[in-house]
């Protein structure tokens, strides 16, 4: 890491700390960089907005989303103060950054009290083996619907 | 499924209709039932609202929550119109829902041009070998504001 992104990771670690501190969550930071620009950042506040995705890294997505007017974080660097949980790193396949960089790991995570390592082991079960009951039920109309997109004509992929 | 619950999914349904043609996104529809209540329900924003975390089932899990003034799902049920992404399944997860129902597959989803099943083949991998460059930067300081969290007089773990 360079200088300048090694700035961007403890301005993500400051985030972290106030944010606990502040009551709003968990002690995790994030910011986005486009061009040298922050332009998304975010800390964790499923506290204090009783949001379970209100996690840094999905706070800060929505932020940088929202000031370039755009579903797509293209050519940007996402700095984190831990390890995204798979929520996160789902969210942050479906915006497409260029990069991400992260200090804390999901085991220190794990070891701090949290569930990141338990839901990375519990995604690649199959559904009726997690720990969530989950049931699939198939659905012709569900399926039809998914007929109606791919012929639909404003489809906008994202 | 009770006759009951196949209403709920048929809800789920007309929402990733409706939400489609209006426009809003894919053909998605979620709906959070408690204690035969409906408390939450939402369709995919992520194209209205800018927002790639707009999926339906984060749409309609912040919902309930904002309703039951808690981060948590404790004893709902959630009906949606296809298998959650990774993403959803991390927020469902971080919900901890009593059970859930879906319709479409990950592979339909994939069929009909969305990343689900390509994202979950990305998520068990080590970060270095994911198509988004992640890199591990190991920081003290981050690590500490872990420690001040374990000891953290106001915890609340969530």
């Amino acid at each position: 890491m360079t200088e300048l992104q090694k700035t961007y990771m403890q301005m993500a670690i400051n985030l972290s700390r106030s944010g606990m501190h502040s009551g709003n969550g968990g002690p995790f930071g994030c910011v986005i960089v486009k061009d040298g620009v922050i332009i998304g950042q975010g800390n964790n506040q499923v506290l204090s907005n009783n949001d379970p995705t209100a996690h840094a890294e999905v706070v800060a997505i929505r932020e940088a989303c929202k000031n370039l007017r755009t579903f797509q974080l293209e050519g940007c660097e996402i700095y984190t103060s831990c390890e995204p949980c798979p929520m996160c790193l789902g969210a942050i396949y479906w915006a497409r950054p260029k990069q991400v960089f992260y200090a804390n790991t999901r085991q220190q995570a794990s070891e701090a009290g949290f569930d990141d390592d338990f839901i990375y082991h519990e995604l690649p079960l199959p559904p009726q083996d997690r720990k969530i009951p989950m049931q699939h039920a198939p659905n012709d109309e569900a399926l039809k619907v998914f007929s109606e997109w791919e012929n639909f004509e404003d489809k906008k992929v994202y």
